[in-house]
């Protein structure tokens, strides 16, 4: 166990994720943009840098766990202080950050010319999962760096090895066409329910544990019964991923007429004012159709 | 626990469900319109009744489970034999068929002119779920009608009131959008994984456990990773309940424009020949698209 750890980004996700590794006895060195985030884990044992060079320089395996695919190429790669500079030879660079999947591409072949190992594996489970180690962990690239980072990755969740390198980010936004799909489905069924008379909790409860039961129900279902639509995810963020699993699939000769669908539902939320409401606003919007006879 | 139950209907549901009653002590009669079914179950412990009116006669509680409402219209009150005629006042009958709110409705009316009492109570899980006693019961009616129903309703699955009478059946047309449009995110998300060269079936386990989760990930997830179709449910039975859904919901001045979408595709691929396999097999219908370039 004296793999060393780097850790770029200690955010919502990332700083969760910093204390399972500590937890796990990785020896850890944070960084973060604004450096008091990374000081926060200080007190649970990391090492906190002052850039990404440095941040690597003695690092086995490096994390990243990042707002999206421009901040990761910028931590990655731009500027004298970015972590390519700091890399040993054979450092496994893992992209736990939800980017592209040309994005992770690109940046494992950056990496590889850097004498680089990448591996993008993204997640999903939220900062509940990342708390209690059990996100799950798409991941992408060579089978030999999935080998690798394996015992880290369980530290913090359940990996799976879906594909070549791209992959990982390919399978994260399935998950999230899953994701706002279902909770399209979820938010038509409680309002069919209720104009009908049902009570939409008593149905929600009614449904769980049948074959209409997903994380999606329990989790954004409740958040529709109680009308509590504060942001945890957004609407806008939602949006924003179908139009990239739409992206990724015209590139590919993928046609998808539900996420389709679901794309222009969720645009049209936020075109209402919708998108810094959580993703189950989706809800709200259908529920302003019901009066208007908008089709 | 003296309650005497009759169950009319002893097929792939009706069976397990009277040997939940038997296992749990109620005294059981039991009738079937193909007489072995029922016969089936004397060795278990039921009496085995010739007539609805016959298997009727001595109950407190009533259950039919058939195969939809025009078939529970006909057993209950068409004909000498009919079970409202054998019927004693006071009676309760819970349909946990799958029949049209508004059947459902019309249904309560007419006990309720026979001195008995009404719940519709339809369920979903299968006949695992009917072998196991875990279904889920969606119960529409009286308060008090579902009090008294409850734990004969506890000893097969996990029973919740929902609404008024007609309430349960919505319910269970909710849970049949929701299957139907899960279906429908699970096979895009796999097709657009295959595309990008993931491998399908991890990608389906690397999703279990993050919020994409969902039984209809794990059951049909794996159907339609293995390219296994064989008819459990179908694409018949499928798009008939996102018609029924609509249908109810065009009543209801419901806008549902996800689960007209999936009825859509549904129709198109019941058009193409997949009619009785089972519902999973609208992967099928989406994979046929991403070849033709079909819009």
């Amino acid at each position: 166990m004296n793999t060393h750890i780097s850790l770029l980004g200690c955010g919502l996700m990332g700083a969760p994720m910093a204390r399972r590794l500590l937890a796990a006895g990785y020896p850890l060195t944070v960084w973060n943009r604004t450096r008091f985030k990374a000081e926060a884990l200080a007190e649970a044992g990391a090492r906190v840098a002052d850039t990404p060079a440095e941040a690597v320089a003695r690092a086995d395996i490096v994390i990243t766990m990042l707002e999206h695919g421009g901040v990761v190429q910028t931590v990655l790669f731009d500027g004298p202080d970015a972590a390519v500079h700091g890399l040993r030879a054979g450092t496994l660079v893992i992209d736990m950050s939800s980017i592209l999947p040309e994005q992770a591409q690109a940046h494992a072949t950056r990496l590889a010319e850097a004498d680089a190992t990448a591996l993008d594996a993204p997640v999903s489970g939220g900062t509940l999962g990342a708390e209690a180690g059990t996100l799950a962990i798409m991941a992408g690239g060579d089978e030999a760096a999935f080998a690798r980072a394996r015992p880290v990755l369980e530290a913090m969740g359940r990996p799976v090895h879906v594909g070549p390198a791209g992959s990982g980010q390919l399978a994260k936004l399935t998950n999230q066409m899953i994701v706002g799909i279902t909770i399209g489905a979820v938010a038509e069924a409680l309002l069919l329910a209720e104009r009908g008379g049902a009570d939409p909790a008593k149905v929600r409860e009614a449904l769980r544990g049948g074959f209409a039961d997903s994380r999606i129900l329990e989790v954004h279902g409740q958040r529709m019964v109680e009308g509590d639509f504060a942001k945890r995810g957004s609407m806008a963020i939602q949006l924003k991923d179908l139009n990239n699993a739409l992206h990724a699939g015209a590139q590919l000769g993928f046609e998808g007429p539900i996420t389709r669908l679901l794309a222009t539902l969720y645009q049209q939320g936020v075109d209402h004012g919708l998108a810094e409401l959580d993703q189950s606003a989706l809800f709200k919007e259908l529920q302003a159709r019901q009066h208007t006879g908008e089709a």
